[in-house]
């Protein structure tokens, strides 16, 4: 009776949530990880649908009009947003579908979707240890991991919003906790399931 | 930070839950099982502080008056609650406390401290099943079997207000879906452990 599931991730750059899905994919069945759509333009390295679909700013107001997304939002003059139909067809295909959003993309998907959404937010224990990390990666400058850090303080309170918090102490075990966290996403079940479920329980 | 989580198990009598908490309780750690405490005398084989706490009416009311209980319900003349002091108790200690209860206990449960609670619906496949089931245990009388039943369908259609539903189709599947939701459990966290940890976060 399962179609297919939600999953929801926030959490700052930098908590380490690509690494955690990495650790744990072996162990999580087969998903769909969503690809983000942008108007911005693609970076040194980065694939036109591998990191995100590049389109027009153009293309992309038109899928605005046309309803076309699960959610968007504009930032620093650029449009990101999440496709609603390869979504559609993971779930349609009984896939787990993992998104790396926002906390307003986290609201927009829930108010849409909320049945069959499952979240965690990640992060790493402490602001220092945030810090650390950006600065250990070397691909942001100084303004940007300002920026970073920024936003983290202020998506950090809407913690209580998600289902689960991760926080990524070693990677081995938050890695143990999201495979709890996607199981679980696994076994939600869409509210029109229910209703057949029932309607075929008490039936006849 | 986690202090302790709840665990709500609903569903027909005849579901199979003991039979999954059996089977999956290797698996899940330490859990304390929530003990009711009754109104109604034992039955043969019933023994006080395992099955039930048996207590007197008069009793039972003075601890409503002291509001003793997490949740408690009048059917067909006798009290039925659970103790909020022991459930505390196993909080304290970091325990996952399971509670077999009905709807209208889940709904009492989810009210008083949603933050830390999970809760699972467990159900045969179909209504034919259980009936088989209820009647193989030998154990109710016709009467009995045709109240049960009656109970089954309508505490179904509160499905929709469990986080996860669980068939028990076969016992090895349910327990394995029975540890994915319990292991979910404990992720749970307070409120209250949120709120300090968003503190520390941004803190100082």
């Amino acid at each position: 009776m399962q179609k297919g599931a939600i999953l929801v991730l926030s959490g700052p750059s930098g908590a380490g949530k690509s690494t955690i899905i990495n650790a744990a994919s072996d162990e999580i069945g087969e998903y769909y990880f969503s690809i983000s759509t942008t108007t911005r333009k693609p970076r040194v390295g980065e694939e036109h649908g591998v990191d995100y679909f590049f389109v027009s700013k153009e293309n992309f107001e038109e899928d605005i009009k046309a309803g076309n997304f699960l959610e968007y939002a504009q930032v620093h003059g650029n449009y990101y947003g999440t496709s609603l139909k390869p979504v559609r067809e993971a779930l349609e295909e009984g896939k787990l579908v993992i998104f790396d959003i926002d906390v307003q993309g986290h609201r927009l998907v829930r108010a849409k979707m909320n049945d069959i959404t499952t979240s965690a937010f990640i992060t790493p224990p402490t602001l220092e240890a945030l810090e650390t990390r950006l600065r250990a990666r070397c691909t942001d400058d100084e303004s940007v991991i300002v920026k970073r850090i920024e936003n983290a303080k202020s998506e950090i309170r809407a913690v209580g919003e998600y289902d689960f918090t991760i926080i990524n102490d070693t990677v081995e075990l938050a890695a143990k906790q999201f495979v709890i966290v996607a199981k679980a996403a696994r076994l939600k079940q869409s509210a029109e399931d229910e209703e057949k479920f029932i309607t075929q329980w008490i039936g006849k």
